[in-house]
């Protein structure tokens, strides 16, 4: 395998396929115990057992078999190789924005899994046209694999990867770029390249599927097909999150990347904007913007790009009777901020006053955001809000706390100035604080 | 002052009002560097600077003056006392259902605080009476303070104390009980008593108030009429919560008491049923049933208290870049139990499967409920949730992560025993785990 990774196979499974001269696509046999099996070498699922080769046999189905030492592997025949390149691409899909597509893993990478057997050749250019047909009409695509990873394994390591992707093909003068990307954590992501990606000259693109797309009711098809459409033509130039509206298939609502949260485990209209709204919806193909205040395209701009973040953050959400210890614990483990998901308008148990201090004391950076998830966080209305402040304790207004979170982390990787630290987060950097506005001030004051 | 705990007052404080002999509700003279102040002896806010006497002036504000040792307290006039006995009502009131309303704090408390500049008068039948005069066609009204907290500081020994308060109210016959609490955890304790407060004969309805009633929006006195009318004659014999529906006061929702949680930090809707239709709703005064599947109210049944909770139970919210470690750390301050709430459908990064492997083995019960807070977690559909299901996680279906680590510290309150501890936690109890619906069952699997 020329792979470095060897797609998910490691140890003495890789050294077998690799004696076979089998790579992923390849048809192989597999000899063991009188039986046989023959199918396509697909690669291995990154929680799968080590020990199995897995390959997706003429029934459609995907079959792991355990390699032993007496089992034999054989190619069978070569796989179709991808020969993209654009200019294989016919003139007309030549002359339409170009878009880059970056996959990450997750559902919707998984679609073509399922088609062809292999997950490397499902994000090449020709397989999408050949997927989704309607994307020839839309955009020259260019497709890059990242990574392939669940998104519950995404950290700011890969958050800054994907931002340095991203700029690559900017730098390249590239109309947009789309990443492909597991739903579960797309929220933290999109927030993370909302820091990392500033001064954007075009449309950055989470997209990602509920349903993966052997499933009649996927999302898979329709969902790349808008977040391409939003890349190639919208009129911004910010990180989006580009998934469902509703649970049919007539709008997909494009969400501002600081402000959007998974708030459904499994329906297709999971995603929603949370103290904001949606920025724009795509309607019959139709680009229609629903906010008036964005950041416009513009190709001139130079983007800048800042994809430190310190790993050493937590998020800690309060709840009836929680040991103030923990917060200890993560002050003697070096930790340089923390975010407490706090009650209503901001609060925690007063038990855990002394803790704060001391972590505060310590240098640690201590921020509020709501485990109400809706509204903001006012720390004025109570006396228990007000002795947070007092202590030290940031208010993030109505930021998210996945949002607060992934921003602490990214300020605490600029500057480990903690004045300035302070500053910064209190700073809106990319729409993750709304200002008041009048009812909402009504509503906390 | 007679009361043992000084009404939040204490050390050389208190001492100068004993000196003085004043007592919260009767008028005092503050005389103080030539200044003097005069008004209403209030109760001490339990996160205000101990050094501070606060008394409502006539202008009706709050004003705190530090004592010092020159300053002098004098008591100028005694407060109208509550002279209220059950006996002491009108006969047309006293043949209605009889309904008692235990305080435990929070804003909906604080209104007679403002009112009559007195926490302690607040919650007599006749304050009620006189503040929301519509009581008088609904109940005959019998209040008790249990404690006056901010709902932040409560927590499982005070769950128990509410429940053992219910308990002895309707040993003595009452037709209903209304349970005012603060807004921030009260989705907790309505999950607590709701597992506490089995086989009920009569409702216990939890109340708060998102807006203190000096505020011209404040949906105190119709939230309370809305929970005291559902104490006195609703059919259901069950722990709900009674919060305003809309915006407006046009309706009052009654949500499921282990389905709902506050999804907003400052609305008069805040409260949201999850994963279950509202239980019924007040509209014109009425009690609309929207529900069909409710226990009914029967004051035959024989209540069932157990109000043990075990305190070493965690919640630990998931997040991008976790340190596993934090897992380890709670077995080791032998914890017997951890609600994981994890990303989409039941799913933790792969980093945390040692510690979580580790923990069980420690006997620790691990259950999965979701950060998306809507939907149901299914672990069957990835490999990562296959793992954790493999490794001894339990799934909590589509309960909230907030009543799921509430019933984990329920379930080994009454069982050391692991096995029975792992039967109980997925034995649907008090609804607080919804049969999967057939759409849901289509969404999920």
């Amino acid at each position: 395998m020329s792979n470095k990774e060897g797609f998910g196979y490691k140890g003495r499974v890789l050294e077998a396929l690799r004696k076979a001269e089998a790579e992923i696509g390849d048809n192989i046999r597999i000899v063991k115990d009188e039986e046989q099996y023959e199918g396509i070498l697909i690669p291995r699922s990154e929680t799968a057992d080590e020990n199995y080769v897995v390959i997706k046999m003429k029934s459609g189905y995907n079959v792991g078999i355990r390699i032993a030492s007496n089992t034999k592997i054989e190619k069978t025949g070569k796989g179709a190789k991808p020969t993209f390149t654009s200019l294989s691409l016919p003139e007309q899909i030549q002359s339409l924005p170009k878009v880059a597509i970056l996959s990450t893993g997750g559902t919707i990478a998984s679609r073509v899994d399922y088609r062809t057997g292999a997950v490397r050749s499902a994000l090449t250019a020709n397989d999408l046209y050949s997927i989704v047909p309607e994307l020839a009409n839309v955009a020259c695509v260019d497709a890059q694999i990242v990574f392939s990873l669940f998104s519950e394994n995404i950290g700011p390591r890969h958050w800054a990867e994907i931002a340095r992707a991203v700029a690559d093909y900017i730098s390249k003068g590239i109309d947009g770029v789309v990443v492909a990307h597991g739903t579960d954590t797309m929220g933290y992501t999109a927030a993370a390249l909302s820091f990392a990606l500033q001064d954007l000259p075009v449309p950055v693109v989470l997209v990602g599927s509920q349903r993966s797309a052997d499933r009649p009711s996927s999302d898979a098809a329709t969902n790349l097909l808008g977040a391409v459409a939003v890349a190639a033509k919208a009129p911004f130039a910010q990180v989006v999150v580009a998934m469902h509206e509703t649970s049919s298939d007539d709008s997909i609502a494009i969400h501002q990347g600081t402000k959007v949260r998974k708030c459904h485990t499994s329906k297709r209209d999971a995603f929603k904007s949370v103290n904001a709204p949606v920025l724009a919806r795509i309607k019959d193909q139709e680009i229609v913007m629903s906010a008036s205040d964005y950041r416009k395209r513009n190709s001139g701009k130079k983007l800048v790009l800042k994809p430190e973040f310190n790993e050493h953050v937590a998020l800690v959400k309060f709840y009836p009777n929680m040991d103030p210890k923990v917060i200890d614990w993560y002050a003697e483990k070096d930790y340089k901020g923390i975010v407490l998901e706090g009650t209503g308008l901001g609060h925690v148990g007063k038990c855990c006053y002394e803790a704060l201090q001391n972590a505060m004391e310590q240098n640690l950076l201590v921020a509020m955001a709501s485990q109400c998830v809706w509204g903001r966080v006012n720390m004025n209305v109570y006396d228990a809000g007000r002795d947070l402040l007092a202590l030290g304790v940031v208010s993030l207004g109505d930021m998210l706390p996945e949002t607060g979170l992934v921003k602490l982390m990214w300020v605490l990787g600029q500057t480990q100035d903690m004045r300035k630290a302070r500053e910064l987060l209190t700073t809106n950097i990319a729409g993750e604080c709304s200002p008041r506005t009048l009812p909402e001030r009504n509503c906390s004051d």
